[in-house]
């Protein structure tokens, strides 16, 4: 034990994060979250609700103060939530931040080693969350997410590796971008970059030192966690899901991040989680290519999900991915397959498999990147990586965007941000809308083995993709499940690339076929396609009486 | 402890089976093994020795008794095989079996908690093995298979659920096409089979008892294991692995197998074990479409793993086969994933996929079967199957062969074996050969993600499959890889239909092209494949000066 100092503690004080997601963010704008300015005594459910208390700042706080909060509210069914880590933030400053998942009076108690931060109690209220609050996001349905509020989650995300270690216009330009586009999700690393087109310093960096390598691994840069936050509550208004990188293979050896000691990674893992689990949008992504950090062994990523596991007390979603070795998604401890595959999602077939296979969401979090690179990773035509989004939809599964256009070399749309230039962010977002409107328990493969193209909910909603076939026309045709006659279904013919929707007048009916596999109609009407690639069909049942 | 009863032992007699495979099985001719005529004191590596003893008959030897021995040999390094249960085989006989695993002087001494079958002594030598034994299969090269004397095995398998159910002539026809055909693998049912075309009572049932299912599930009957026994040194002779299904749903509550209570399914698999694992051929399948066994959990399969992996000494090859459900083949008691997928060969992309997930081998145990049912598993023209087979091999996994051709309804060979009518075996057996004379490491693929076409080991050897595709001819390219040049190739143009290999003048000089990512020559030579499908490239490396 270290011997005990002498302070003040000057204010216990209550900051409500509101995180409301917004539609759009004006690109000249700051949003005025993460800041300490609000003070209150009242959170939103799903808010932040901070304490703040001064305690000591001599010797090493980040390793010599251990602090904790137990929260309760009135209901005495509730699950109190105990063992809520807090944080040292510099400065004398101790923070334990909680994310209330129920709304009404709410008590804590602080636990700590050091005396003068032990024991404080206070009392806050939680109210109803704003309209654009839905909520964490969670597993729901076996392959598919939804918000805690009960809406449905649907991942659309990009990739903007290092966005938070450029420049400030640059960080405002890319926030501008994300405002005016589909995606809700952003892959996004911790740790700066050093890769290609990435050898630059970064502005702040996550521990005390000298760069490029001369850190104290005990020792936390508050600022650089604090600019990781408010980014992600930046995110968190755009309602966008902000899935943090937590190591990544991109180092070089230049700063060292990527083979920290282990005591160095595992306190690094218990400060962020202490720091960030209160955001609502976080999401832990254990690693980009865990495969490539040669210093660390696969049990070394057991041991990080462990840490994670017990730490996040809202279970926040947890995934790692891959470059060439897949991790054990099996592990209950892996909530989704958070999957790099370069050619999985060129077939619908290959993409449905890891459904079987893992029994939990799919998420090909690295299909390659529209662009223009000479690696071949970095230059799918746009035409191509929607074809890939429309594949992992028709799958039961989902698929992250990337965009790699070198004209300007500081500003790769997939790790520095700034400016969305391809084509395929537009059809992205339609086929976002398509799905959104779609049915809220997701899309699933309808007659996997047999029917490739068709996806939906069986006898109610199907989306038959075409994608790189050229059908002049389509013979009405579904796969069969046990339904009641009579079996009404509309139509609407969908151009993927050109983004319309065409609503075909009248209604087919139709019977089982003899061979008792197939719907079809008497007169075996068709559908005109047109002769075109990346067509698509959207066919609902009609419930109305004939 | 039930009252010690008087009787007394006639003589401990060591039988070696030898096993021993034969190029081909005269039709007529009842292979002479699993006899106890044969004693000796002698046996072959990796052959079946086993103790025969004189024990109790009265109460219920198969419960009230245990049994066991162990094995030691005069090396003292060797690791001594300890607990190699016995079993009671019925008329007061008691036997251990064993199988060698080193040449040379071997002793043993029985533990028993019956003091007559206590304590029992006695030597034997383990001579060479035979030229066509090569010991037992196990994985091998993380994604392929051995036999313990280092010979390569590549599983070229077909499925005969029922043929050990069906009467003594069409047993001996089974053996009799087996011998002449490519497959060195055959699935087969422990228990019999209730189910279309399947709806006869067998004549010996593994339980005391009257069918078709009033059974006392804590005796066994012993007749029915040595019929089992004597299938399976059957296909040994033949040099056919026998991939035990140990469990199935094919049952309809008919006699009940499918859903015995755990301790009688526990007691059955260490009876069988116990029976069984000295047969060097054996694997152990813990189910067929282990899913639609609706009576039984995930944790009782786990529960049998568990059973088998601890009890069988040798470590047989361990697997599980599903419907729809995959179940956990992460697990290390699984040595190799054995699946069912309808359509996971249809494209070496799918293929592939389940390598990279659980890198052990993949085999594919049901892929749709070569026939002419109505139902759309037991339909595929022969031309797919082979397709299929082909696609296997290049994804760097194996596929297994069944037939359904339905005009006569008790021979159908899926179930019954008999008479193999198809056009796909011939096919199956000459990839069977160009397998055998490849890399003894077992074809993988040579560059994921990008080139499916291609596999083979890297800068050696190459396959390169066009499937369905119909080129006329095809411009000498390869996936690069590290290698020093020269780099000079040979091509042998293969009709995997028409089961001709051509081998091309003249050697390919090639060089690495501008992008690095592949091999190509100088004046862009092409190779006629002449527009047909079904065509495939062996390009072998030539390591001559030039």
């Amino acid at each position: 034990m270290k011997p005990l100092h002498n302070f003040t503690y000057r204010i216990v004080y209550l900051v409500a994060l509101t995180l409301a997601p917004v539609a759009a963010l004006a690109a000249d704008k700051q949003p005025n979250v993460a800041r300490e300015s609000a003070k209150s005594d009242q959170v939103e459910q799903w808010g932040v609700f901070e304490i703040a208390l001064k305690g000591p700042a001599d010797g090493n706080p980040f390793v010599d103060v251990e602090l904790s909060a137990s929260f309760t509210n009135g209901d005495a069914k509730a699950v109190p939530r105990s063992a809520i880590h807090g944080f040292y933030d510099g400065d004398g400053t101790y923070r334990i931040r909680f994310m209330p998942d129920k709304q009404g009076p709410w008590e804590y108690v602080t636990t700590s080693t050091r005396k003068e931060l032990d024991g404080r109690r206070g009392k806050f209220t939680v109210i109803a969350p704003a309209k654009n609050n839905h909520g964490p996001v969670s597993v729901r349905n076996t392959y598919h997410f939804g918000y805690a509020d009960g809406t449905p989650y649907y991942p659309f995300g990009t990739t903007c590796y290092a966005w938070i270690h450029q420049a400030d216009d640059a960080q405002k330009e890319t926030l501008a971008a994300l405002a005016k586009s589909p995606f809700n999700k952003v892959r996004m690393l911790v740790f700066p970059k050093w890769y290609a087109y990435n050898r630059r310093e970064p502005s702040v960096y996550p521990f005390e030192g000298t760069p490029p390598n001369h850190w104290d691994l005990t020792r936390f840069n508050p600022e650089f966690f604090r600019h990781l936050e408010e980014s992600v509550a930046q995110l968190g208004e755009l309602g966008i899901e902000a899935d943090l990188i937590l190591f990544h293979p991109y180092d070089e050896r230049h700063w060292g991040f990527d083979h920290m000691p282990a005591d160095a990674d595992d306190r690094y893992l218990r400060y962020i989680v202490a720091r960030l689990s209160a955001y609502r949008n976080v999401w832990w992504s254990l690693a980009n290519e865990y495969d490539l950090l040669r210093a660390k062994s696969e049990s070394d990523w057991d041991r990080f999900f462990e840490i994670i596991a017990r730490d996040d007390p809202y279970g926040h979603l947890r995934s790692i991915h891959n470059c060439r070795l897949i991790y054990n998604q099996t592990s209950p401890l892996v909530t989704h397959a958070s999957i790099q595959d370069g050619a999985a999602v060129e077939d619908v077939g290959r993409a449905e498999i890891l459904r079987d296979v893992y029994r939990k969401p799919i998420v090909y979090d690295e299909v390659k990147y529209e662009g223009d690179l000479d690696q071949r990773w970095g230059n799918l035509k746009p035409e191509e990586l929607v074809f890939r989004f429309w594949n992992a939809i028709i799958a039961g599964t989902y698929a992250t965007h990337g965009e790699t256009y070198k004209a300007q070399p500081d500003q790769v749309w997939w790790s520095h941000g700034r400016v969305l230039q391809g084509q395929s962010p537009a059809r992205i977002g339609f086929l976002r809308k398509i799905i959104e409107k779609g049915p809220p328990e997701g899309i699933n493969p309808i007659d996997p083995w047999q029917d490739m193209r068709t996806a939906g909910k069986r006898g109610e909603y199907y989306l038959i993709y075409f994608g790189k076939e050229t059908p002049k026309d389509w013979t009405f045709e579904l796969p069969a499940t046990k339904l009641a006659e009579p079996l009404d279904f509309r139509v609407d013919v969908i151009d993927t690339w050109n983004m319309t929707i065409t609503p075909l007048e009248g209604v087919f009916h139709c019977t089982l076929r003899p061979d008792k596999y197939r719907y079809a109609c008497e007169n075996r009407p068709t559908v005109d396609l047109g002769g075109k690639p990346y067509m698509a069909l959207r066919v609902t049942r009609v419930h109305s009486d004939r």
